[in-house]
């Protein structure tokens, strides 16, 4: 399938989508958890799908996938024939990768940005929206019994893969990282710093608004601000930011 | 719509299903969790609701809900429309209540069994099915930069819910809650000292084959061992554990 995703002759492009947060393990059922539905990165391949790109699409085995997520039990059986179909156009083309945790993700992450990097494509981009823990911590084997207790858990600080990407693995490709923020302000100034990094651009959101308000922040050219009426809007904002981003190449 | 799912005029008996797993804040993107898909409890929820029980579903907002979690994109539309009659069917005597935080959880749980206890229904049961969390932490209200770092996180023990469920808030309800354990040799003594906190009894079960593999552990009882075939069985070890619940009660 990898191959055939891959191939020249199928699709305007190919993008590499992260998507979900990472589970550190505690205990076999306790875990240190970064929080992101998925929900973004399910529509980012959608669109991208619609485009006529190919998708490699990494995600959180339990977070949003595309199409998948539109599913719902009241919707009327001719809108899930309709989700479905779209599901069916594309799936040739989507190519779903699960992981859960931080060493999961960063294995996979160097598998497909070199993957990336060697693939004929004439456009490619990778899109890191998952939400990636800055800390780990030694998971136990067997479940903690709570009457042992456990009164601290320490954490390592984990290295940035981020330069990897841009700088190692597939230097070539336009990378675009995610930055989210409970405060506006924060935004900028942390996103400058990505471009030292090697990253194209990056998209910069709020918790609180960013179901239809994101940021395009590049380097040497002003910050395009995208937003979608948040109650009445017939559009996504996903819908607005992949044409963008395909603009931007 | 709560008045009506404890009507005395519809269902067999009222069941009150906890599911999934509590979140612990450690700022507005990272928490610790307990892992709990939420499977069992939607399952336990629709074998009550084919028994023609009705249901009070107290589910973590992002785990398996009843019939909803039967839903995928490569189903036949013929599936999808068995499936959302399954639900049409059981839907008025079903009630959902959503929770993310153990102070979510903690107010809901006092909330509804407390409804239990006060309900004229002759049949009650009140299953413990959630996953919650032993350990708390202060949380941060805005996001922590990676770069200030926290090399520690602090727990606080939390207080047992279940005495308050069994003593204070429906004392004559009968309680059964679940042991989740990585090595089965631990259920059973583990499962005993519950008796004394006035359950009446215990579904043992470890995490590895928990989806074919059941023990109900009751005070004064033979321990009854449940299992189906893990890859051939048509039918779900939950529709066993359904009818043993009711025909001990």
């Amino acid at each position: 399938m990898s191959n055939r995703i891959l191939a020249s002759d199928i699709g305007q492009g190919v993008v590499f989508i992260t998507s979900g947060g990472t589970s550190i393990p505690i205990d076999p059922v306790r875990s240190l958890e970064n929080f992101s539905t998925g929900v973004r990165g399910a529509r980012l391949a959608e669109y991208f799908l619609k485009a006529n790109w190919n998708v490699i699409f990494l995600h959180r085995s339990s977070s949003a996938r595309p199409f998948r997520h539109r599913l719902d039990i009241e919707m009327s059986p001719e809108k899930f024939v309709i989700v479905q179909e779209d599901y069916i156009k594309s799936k040739d083309r989507l190519l779903e990768i699960q992981f859960d945790t931080l060493e999961d993700y960063f294995g996979e992450l160097e598998k497909y940005s070199k993957v990336l990097e060697n693939s004929i494509a004439s456009r490619k981009m990778i899109l890191l929206a998952a939400a990636v823990s800055d800390f780990t911590t030694a998971s136990k084997s067997s479940k903690i019994d709570s009457s042992e207790g456990f009164s601290v858990i320490e954490l390592d600080k984990v290295a940035k893969a981020l330069p990897s990407v841009t700088f190692s693995w597939a230097p070539s490709v336009p990378v675009f990282s995610f930055k989210l923020e409970t405060e506006e302000e924060k935004i900028e100034p942390k996103a400058i710093k990505y471009f030292d990094q090697g990253v194209k651009g990056v998209i910069g959101n709020v918790l609180s608004s960013r179901r239809w308000k994101v940021s395009l922040i590049m380097k040497d050219k002003p910050t395009v601000n995208m937003e979608i009426d948040a109650v009445n809007s017939v559009i996504e904002i996903e819908d607005l930011l992949v044409s963008r981003l395909i603009s931007v190449l």
